[in-house]
């Protein structure tokens, strides 16, 4: 199992992403690591830690490409940047998975026109597993496709069904539309149409999903517009840091609840841990021909080996196969 | 002041409205109310309280929209229902704003039809009032139009601007675009569009708004369609209550952080209050040519009595006569 690391993407690279292969192949004995980028800066990175020497390598790939770049421009011009070699590695089979940390942009359209997609699927799209009241969701997509038609949705239901049954096993997963009602006739446009397709899809869809319900536990997936996705997402991050803002304010406001909190901090610690997103490591990209992971692009090294774990479970799961099954047997939906 | 009151909408009416009527007379002596609904059963409600007489009116309206039926055809059909006829009062100029705890769709189906747009208005929206960081934001739309065009959310801007000056006296609201990223480039066909138009609108435009800067006090107004606005408006209810309730498993979960939570509670009590909807009232629904105050479905009195407070104060400004003026002034946009 080999893994192949965009050394050179996200904020803290490539410090906190060698910091975070280093943790993970002392975690799971089968992985390799090939870390992509300038090669005199991550030797001097690795030099820091003890690890063994023959389930590391290193390609040179000196350029970056920088989160202000235009993606499709940056990756057809920096052929030599540390996303393109990574993303190259696994289009030629020399590696089962690529992580990078890199914009989500760049991580989208490497691997669309490096990878490509795998047959039949429109549009690839980032799923992101946001943990519910009971168990686990993935919601697909989180901001690949700001505009989406119908006949997408469909095939992210396909895809985030796959992905939750042969990565996360569950069984026959509960797939729901993010709507804004719980009947079947509300929506705007695109949820309305897709409704219709989406009972005809054979997946286990239970419905509309309202906003309210989403970390209910009540789904197992659930698909909407990458615009969307994007609003779910980045919310969670922000009210989970409001919440713990205004509760922290009121916790130091008067004596006796400074002290209760201090008494108890070990639930506290719990809670932090529960919330905090980078245990979960990163986003699988879906749809395309190949395994690829965006870790966050403030990924710490924690949240980095928590990305390559996630990678090693893409790459030795069949779920590649089961979406390239499950896409081609879809009856063909103009759009 | 008089309030037109739809006694026979929302989950706990009538017995929850007339309660909170009878609370906001206490405290607002300027106020009269008009209960539309079944007479015989709103003598029964009022009998239990002690007020003045003279300034509680009640119109026999014997007919009740539920939340099933289709909005228009039930405005058209039920003439003699609480909704219509309390909206028909502010028609008349018999009420100056009405407070309904009815179903948004029929609300909106009620104001449109009945009361009719202010002038130039092209779709009235749903405004709802969220706590910040600091100060409170305005989200519009909440869920009123699911499918919008560029020129819908440039009004909105404009009547959320209006509300946020006149009415929560913020000097040079700062208006946000909700969208996918913080750059101008960024967004779907609808917020790419929109932004060029805001950019050339009479409000202080500041930029888009990340979904993690919702509630960050640095945007007094957020303009999205109702779609967008519908989920950030469910999952925030959603993300307190799955966030509460984390918090709580966790605290039970040693005696040391049970009694640490146990002292903690005057903090935990304050933090629920900041947290509680039911203190800001209800959604006003501007662009209509009279007041027209929507009140969450599942309001108990307390709600209820905030949502007519916020009728008082809709009723007091010249809200609408502002968002007149600066309709009339935006220049024609072809959709």
């Amino acid at each position: 199992m080999r893994i192949a690391v965009d050394a050179f993407g996200g904020d803290n690279a490539p410090a906190a992403v060698v910091e975070g292969c280093i943790d993970a192949l002392k975690k799971y004995p089968d992985m390799s690591v090939t870390l992509c980028g300038d090669e005199e800066r991550i030797k001097v990175e690795l030099e820091k830690y003890q690890y063994d020497g023959t389930r590391v390598d290193i390609l040179h790939s000196p350029e970056i490409i920088s989160c202000d770049e235009q993606p499709t421009f940056a990756i057809r011009r920096k052929k030599d940047s540390s996303l393109v070699k990574a993303m190259e590695l696994v289009r030629d089979k020399k590696a089962d998975c690529v992580v990078s940390a890199g914009s989500t942009g760049a991580v989208l359209a490497g691997a669309t026109f490096i990878i490509k997609r795998i047959e039949g699927v429109k549009r690839p799209a980032i799923g992101v597993v946001f943990p519910a009241e009971k168990g686990c969701v993935l919601i697909m997509d989180c901001g690949a496709n700001v505009d989406c038609k119908p006949s997408y949705l469909q095939q992210f239901a396909v895809m985030a069904s796959a992905y939750m049954h042969d990565i996360m096993g569950v069984d026959n997963p509960r797939v729901g539309l993010l709507n804004n009602g719980a009947e079947a006739e509300k929506g705007n446009e695109l949820t309305k149409a897709a409704y219709k397709l989406l009972e005809q899809t054979p997946v286990n869809f239970v419905g509309n999903c309202e906003a309210r319900e989403i970390l209910s536990g009540e789904f197992d997936a659930i698909v909407c517009d990458g615009f969307a996705g994007n609003i779910v997402l980045k919310y969670t991050e922000g009210l989970a840091s409001t919440f713990i803002g205004m509760l922290k304010k009121e916790l130091m406001a008067d004596t006796r609840s400074k002290l209760g909190a201090a008494m108890a901090k070990p639930a506290f610690r719990r809670f932090k841990k529960v919330m905090d997103y980078t245990e979960y490591g990163g986003a699988p990209l879906l749809g395309i021909d190949g395994g690829v992971i965006k870790a966050h692009g403030s990924s710490n090294a924690k949240a980095f080996a928590a990305a390559l774990g996630q990678a090693r479970s893409f790459a030795s799961s069949g779920t590649n196969e089961t979406i390239r099954r499950a896409v081609k047997s879809l009856p063909e939906v103009p759009d």
